[in-house]
């Protein structure tokens, strides 16, 4: 396992993460014999809702090496995530914030590539669900070379309930499509932002697309039909960038 | 292996497709017991400079079946490429055509998102050097999304002597670098251009670097250094568009 993960063993500290900040945890590994045994921890692990995976102890080794692991392995998230709330509070719409919300990136090199360029671009937060999101695990944090840190990643119980919320608080809601109504490049830029980026094979979900304000089209020559994920992120970032600085 | 490489295999047919297009030919496997006797096709290997791998035979069998092999499959190249020359003959100056030039790039995903980005922009080619260059096998077609047959792929032998056959032509030669003399938005694109676009790692090579007419920056906050090849291919791509459709 890579080594800038961090992990936390035994009973009782985990059962002490779980109630502490929960939300810190990605995932908890458990020695399959004893499974059955911890019934708390499922159970806190299941109201925060962060899995809990069956492992052979050699799997516990791998991860924390030789250490009384007690069974029980937790996997700490390197990122700190925002919350909503305490974010959306603080935030000054007179600066016309940016922000990425992803709808679903379930490729960890898509979503590093994503918060690199991101970062990069000057993009002000990034928007995550909190479920059917690849984690902001060590390949992400790899591929985004180190610049995961950079930028406010916010996590959110529900999009759909976010984008109401983003709405009302200002927010022109974004989407990538197709046929889209402008071009990236006849887009008004001017003003507060959210861009909708969809899951790479099924694209933006039905019911965050009913909540886009704007769609926006990424002109294509040679019957290509779409662009990756990371690369349609990127060339949204930058033209906002160019925009917002000419 | 995936369904889509085309494989030949025997000694004779190996043999002749060696001699009447070996441009054609990615690779070559022979069942490594049998490598010493197989002289003459590593010689007219070696002569096209196509790599030939001793494997076990499980491997052959793996890739064509039940077949009689004798011993050695060929891997065909799925992708039409172009000779450097018969390419830059053909070439219109007054059409300002717009080139990427892969410099080593390794990873095939990057390669497919380069190839697909680049047809999306209208991009008149890319060329690649015909050694160290991740080969436009199936992985590439695959994050390509199909698209690698819509663009010229141009291979050469040497980038070094290209870079100098392309300037005697009229071809700008354009690098990114992190302290560029334009950024993507200050650079004039009305002239043939070709932008070379490094190693994932290693970047552009120094005699490379040392061809380009132009350096080219990427304007970047936050302390990012650099972007993910496929991105900035993209951003300079789509920029070279923006400009030649306004």
């Amino acid at each position: 396992m890579p080594e800038d993960n961090i992990y936390i063993y035994g009973r009782k500290p985990v059962e002490e993460a779980l109630q502490s900040r929960p939300e810190k945890i990605e995932k908890i590994f458990v020695k399959d014999s004893l499974y059955s045994s911890f019934h708390k921890i499922k159970e806190l692990a299941s109201f925060n809702r962060i899995p809990v995976v069956k492992v052979p102890h050699q799997k516990l080794f791998d991860l924390v090496g030789k250490v009384n692991d007690q069974g029980i392995v937790a996997l700490f998230s390197v990122i700190e995530y925002l919350d909503f709330f305490d974010w959306v509070v603080e935030v000054d719409l007179e600066t016309k914030p940016c922000l990425f919300l992803l709808d679903g990136t379930e490729d960890p090199h898509n979503f590093g590539a994503i918060l690199r360029t991101a970062a990069a671009a000057g993009i002000d937060g990034i928007i995550v669900p909190k479920h059917g999101q690849a984690p902001v695990n060590a390949t992400v944090h790899k591929t985004s070379a180190g610049t995961a840190g950079r930028i406010p990643i916010i996590r959110v119980n529900n999009i759909s309930q976010a984008l109401t919320d983003l709405k009302s608080a200002g927010f022109w809601i974004t989407a990538l499509e197709a046929d889209g109504e402008h071009t990236i490049w006849s887009m008004d830029y001017n003003r507060p932002l959210v861009f909708v980026i969809g899951n790479e094979g099924k694209g933006i979900s039905a019911p965050t697309l009913k909540k886009c304000d704007i769609t926006l089209s990424i002109p294509m020559t040679n019957q290509v039909e779409s662009l990756n994920a990371s690369v349609s992120a990127a060339l949204i970032a930058y033209e906002w960038k160019r925009n917002k600085l000419s």
